[in-house]
């Protein structure tokens, strides 16, 4: 037997019990006449005292004992002289009377005890079982864990049942990359890896399993972003005969929850709701972070009356114009606001005024374009103090809207508006149910094909679709986008309108997606669901904006996993069996 | 809304309630004064009553009602005259007072209401979501999420970590086949989609997550069987620091909770435990079934004594003798004993012979070769009574065992000696090590190549490796392996030592497992694990020998998906995306 306890057990109730404890050495202190170890594990940390006149033979062996060897001890639990009040075994240590090494390490190429200091993110990432050893990775683990559980338990509890759906499925590419599968039974085939199980979910709902729900991974075969990774882990929520207020509710729940469990913090239930339309006109994003003010206010009624050349060319042409207000901003230097219009820049924006307010007076290079009434109505509408700092930007909507967004969370983050566990919940909805796709000039789903149009604009579909908003919404926490759901076609004859409003030609729209056509027909009750990035949730729960931080061994950037060498070479006989050929080769430099 | 109960919730203390409730028509009856509607979800049936009096528009509507419609209704629950005990709702029943069809349905290619009628599988395939409408599917995927959460939830009250491994792997094909997933950013590289998280766990190990498990999909593309799919689900379980003795006990209790929640049956624990030889020995197999007897008796010492030319010719060339009695087989015809002899054939076994018992005599036409002592030893040694038939078998042992095996289960199926709802588990531990792979001529893995020798054995290692016993044990139900286990490795050159015994190069053992061998160095714990085949224990909680009646969307033995029809072809661009060219094309008939 290895161990009576765990490094995270003992307490001052154990004086005087023998116990046996393995871990590995955390830090080993020589003192000459004793010998202090740290022997750790995931629980905790436990002291060993190791002294001659105990055991002589157990202190030599000690003596060359090093950092991360697994060892094993016997020895009686005794008071501590100096209590250690940081860590949970603080009030006691042990006397080692015997010892056995249970497995040597080499030197690591970076430290486990020191688990604070900045390592190289490749180094931990070929290292990873090393790097799960240090508190950072194992404590996010132990969240996902914690979550992961909690989630299950919570829908279990209200009635859904977990169905595990296929990996290998057929290749629908519609919005991201599949990853693809050769058949070797089937030569010139392919599977493809799932990016969601959107269509076997819906099947569920066809299928009478009202309330289905899952923890899945998914797949795309997408360009590298700091915050993909080309399998992800998904929260899979699909419920027939209940609407968008049961769905909300729901999901508010598990978040509290969740919150709860992992993190011991009270969420506020329900969440603040926004239109998709008032979230682009006031934070110029469908995924606003409101833990902070700033909100955009559109001017264009004041700016009309001003004379000053680029807001009224602006108007002219179908451009807005839009302020912020930077409370306290007066204290930004010159060389800080330009600094601002630099980085407006990329986004299309050529300029910014600014307005500063201080002794009750506005302050700026285009006050004199506005007389004092227009003046007044702006600082009315602004609500603007002494001190404030006033940024208006005028250009194409789409332009005002990204830069204003970008500006509003740098001066957040420049101005430390951010504080910690705060966590601004908001649903956004009534999303546009297409949007224009200019490169292949075609109508193209906002969020995919199943989603339903509002019943209120049903009659603009064919002619105006551009118009019609779908029964959609979006999760969004802290600026990030954590869920994303709607409420599903579930007429055959209105989903297959929506595949040829989509351009799909009717072949391609019975290859691809026949058979769900085909199985709407049959039944099929009123549905919806929702889809919570799962990674991104650990995230926010550990906060940590590193989405591999919350994976146990992730990919790179490029989809490499640094610690066993994938992708690699396969043999000529694996792509024989598959009856494929590679056209070229990329050496992998690792 | 839609409903405000499901069709399982209604009983007499509901009378009088106005209900709104929603689904499928399972039946519709019409007495033309009258019409009657059994109405169907995941939860039960209600009977709904049309009566023109109460509401004429209603009435009329139901007129056209089609089974399988999923309709919403409002009404008042009454009593019912004619109780039907067979179902939970059958005290009332609902006099509708509006209704709403909420989805008309095509007739359905099979029965919904009658799901006792055998249906073409393949049939049932296409149609996947309605096959789950039936009670005999959806029951099925009820106590696999059952199972499912009750695993879940056991391990984490044991302390045991949930953690996410890899799908998109490095292919390092050690027995069976991978599927592989060209890599797009690195042309000629492919990741492999995992057979076992088997590496990661042990990583896991070394990084002192010391008791992880995960419910896991998992992938082999291997030759067709019946009992085997592309993708399945593993119950995936490793542990540091307790060995063998620990891990039984914890699969022990987490099979009885899983049988006692999921079927209401209370097994007994601790598991009966057999070495790998002695269930050769006595079964012939590694997987017994021990719902039944007829044990196998080995034979060779009494047969020795007989003059018996065949028997002592296989005792010269290094053969066995076995017998089993058949209680009660006296009955078995002459032509039924032929059956048996063609029955074997095919496993090599060119004859049997029969001794019956009866009037306290034997018979057999093999008996003058034996002395008088010599079948009073031979009906001591089988404690043959009157009424029993003893079958012996002389041959290679191998072959002996394969037909005597597959004789004692065809004998329990035609004489009803398997009882329902019993289980029988058994460990079956002390594999051997090895054995020899006559194709490839080398030494192969039996477990895996990270299984631990018996320290006992070690010390034969290099000279008899074939006679080295692993720490390793599989877990038997009912004659199906459920689960196979070991303790493994935890030292760096022990394990280098075994690839090379499994003539491994050591530019293989670098390209393949060298960041693993690394990580051995780095400090390891002993630990062990096993990986239960989840769909196979569901399999066994609701009796059925079909695998794919536990999978919602399952493959046919091909690998096909009937419903999606997947795999199928791709677009050149994806190919070219991936770099690969197809060499070859196998057009799919659905």
């Amino acid at each position: 037997m290895f161990r009576t306890h765990t490094l995270g057990d003992l307490n001052k109730t154990d004086v005087g019990k023998k116990v046996t404890l393995s871990g590995w050495i955390n830090k080993r202190r020589d003192l000459g006449s004793m010998i202090f170890i740290d022997l750790r594990d995931r629980y905790g940390k436990t002291q060993l005292v190791l002294d001659p006149e105990v055991s002589s033979i157990a202190y030599e062996k000690a003596k060359d004992f090093k950092n991360e060897w697994v060892i094993s001890i016997t020895g009686e639990v005794v008071l501590r002289e100096k209590v250690n009040p940081n860590i949970k075994t603080g009030e006691i240590e042990v006397v080692v009377e015997d010892t056995q090494v249970l497995s040597k390490a080499k030197t690591t190429p970076f430290s486990i005890f020191d688990d604070k200091t900045q390592t190289n993110e490749e180094l931990r990432l070929k290292y990873r079982y090393l790097d799960i050893r240090r508190e950072p990775l194992l404590e996010k683990l132990k969240i996902r864990h914690l979550a992961m559980q909690e989630t299950r338990n919570f829908f279990s509890e209200n009635g859904f049942l977990e169905v595990t759906t296929p990996s290998l499925c057929k290749s629908t590419p519609e919005g991201a990359r599949d990853y693809l599968v050769p058949s070797r039974l089937f030569a010139g085939n392919f599977y493809a890896l799932p990016q969601s199980p959107q269509i076997f979910k819906q099947l569920l709902m066809v299928g009478s399993i009202d309330k289905y729900f899952q923890i899945v991974t998914c797949f795309r075969d997408e360009d590298p972003r700091a915050d993909r990774q080309p399998e992800f882990t998904q929260i899979d929520v699909e419920m027939s005969f209940d609407g968008k207020e049961k769905l909300f509710s729901l999901v508010e729940e598990h978040l509290k929850r969740v919150f709860r469990k992992c993190k011991n913090i009270d969420i506020k239930i329900p969440f603040k709701r926004m239109s998709h339309f008032e979230s682009l006109e006031k934070y110029g994003t469908d995924k606003p972070d409101l833990r902070f003010e700033m909100e955009f206010h559109r001017i264009d009624d004041i700016a009309k009356k001003s004379t000053f050349a680029i807001f009224l060319d602006v108007l002219k042409t179908n451009g807005c114009i839009k302020a912020i207000n930077v409370k306290g901003g007066v204290d930004l230097s010159r060389k800080k606001l330009d600094n601002f219009t630099a980085f407006v820049n990329p986004f299309g924006l050529k300029g910014l005024a600014f307005i500063k307010k201080t002794d009750n007076t506005l302050s700026s290079n285009i006050t004199k374009f506005f007389k004092e009434d227009v003046l007044k109505e702006l600082e009315n509408k602004l609500d603007i103090q002494n001190g404030d700092l006033i940024i208006i930007a005028a250009e194409k909507e789409g332009i005002v809207n990204q830069a204003l967004d970008h500006l509003r969370r740098k001066i957040a983050s420049d101005r430390n508006l951010i504080k910690e566990n705060v966590f601004k919940f908001l649903w956004v909805d009534d999303f546009p149910l297409f949007e224009f796709d200019e490169e292949n000039n075609r109508l193209k789903a906002m969020h995919h094909p199943f989603t339903a149009p509002c019943t209120k604009d049903l009659d603009v579909l064919e002619k105006e679709p551009l118009k019609v908003r779908a029964d959609a919404y979006d999760l969004v926490l802290n600026g990030y986008e954590i869920a994303g759901g709607s409420q599903r076609i579930y007429d055959s004859s209105l989903q297959a309108q929506i595949f040829k409003l989509l351009n799909l030609s009717d072949v391609e729209i019975r290859q691809k997606f026949g058979f769900f056509i085909d199985a709407l027909k049959y039944g099929t009750p009123p549905h919806g669901g929702i889809a919570y990035g799962f990674d991104r949730l650990i995230m926010m729960l550990t906060n940590t904006d590193n989405i591999r931080d919350v994976i146990a061994f992730p990919k790179t950037l490029k989809g490499l996993d640094l610690m066993s060498e994938a992708p690699c070479e396969v043999s000529e006989d694996q792509l024989n069996d598959l009856n494929i050929k590679t056209k070229d080769f990329h050496p992998i430099t690792w």
